[in-house]
């Protein structure tokens, strides 16, 4: 299928229930671990310490129906479409993640910076972070 | 299936041909139209001019069993771990473009600033870029 999504790598975080995760990344995230797939191994090769990332996730647990929502879960905040906001909640639950590298374990599993992101979520797509070279 | 994604939409832009791509978003491209898709219409009511958004498509003409590459298709540079690239051709070929909404045109189009993309090509989410709120 054209339009299916291969997960590369999954997410070790202590973060185990939704109600743990903060709402973006500059809010007291742990350290996580990125555990890449044997497949794409190779992939990952040219990843160090010092790397500035965007790690893309799959939020696996997503409403991907919404497409009206309140920003921050806030019920006073007015009703805004989903493309304007960062909710979870959308067509395609894709996070986008501006992490750094702090360690590399072994080939296929490294540790980054202030992660927002649940024990078990799916990696989709790993970038180098442009901006910040 | 859980692991599909749904185009929201699409990019008309004068670029047909690959070769004739920018590479990055800063190398002089074009104004595009952002069209949406009827189902996703609703998502999209907060898009204003002068609003940053991150852009997310699916570079459906990639080669997704690319795992090294020769960054920016420079034979001279070393061979790369493709997430260590910004190559279209990656296992899931997303792209991310930082645009800004220059007009709206109707409830389903709106005109973005640079935009590398090909015409046709599909887009997948559409999120504000909050660090340039």
């Amino acid at each position: 299928m054209k339009n299916h999504l291969q997960f590369i790598g999954i997410v070790h975080s202590p973060l185990m229930k939704l109600e743990d995760c903060p709402l973006q990344e500059n809010e007291e995230s742990p350290v996580a671990t990125i555990e890449v797939f044997d497949d794409f191994i190779e992939g990952t090769s040219d990843i160090q310490p010092g790397l500035e990332l965007i790690l893309f996730s799959w939020l696996h647990r997503a409403n991907r129906s919404v497409l009206k929502t309140h920003p921050r879960n806030n019920r006073q905040a007015a009703l805004t479409g989903v493309f304007s906001t960062r909710s979870p909640d959308r067509p395609n639950p894709i996070g986008i993640h501006f992490v750094k590298v702090l360690t590399v374990l072994s080939k296929n599993e490294f540790q980054v910076s202030a992660l927002e992101l649940l024990d078990q979520t799916p990696i989709i797509d790993i970038k180098p972070n442009i901006a910040k070279r």
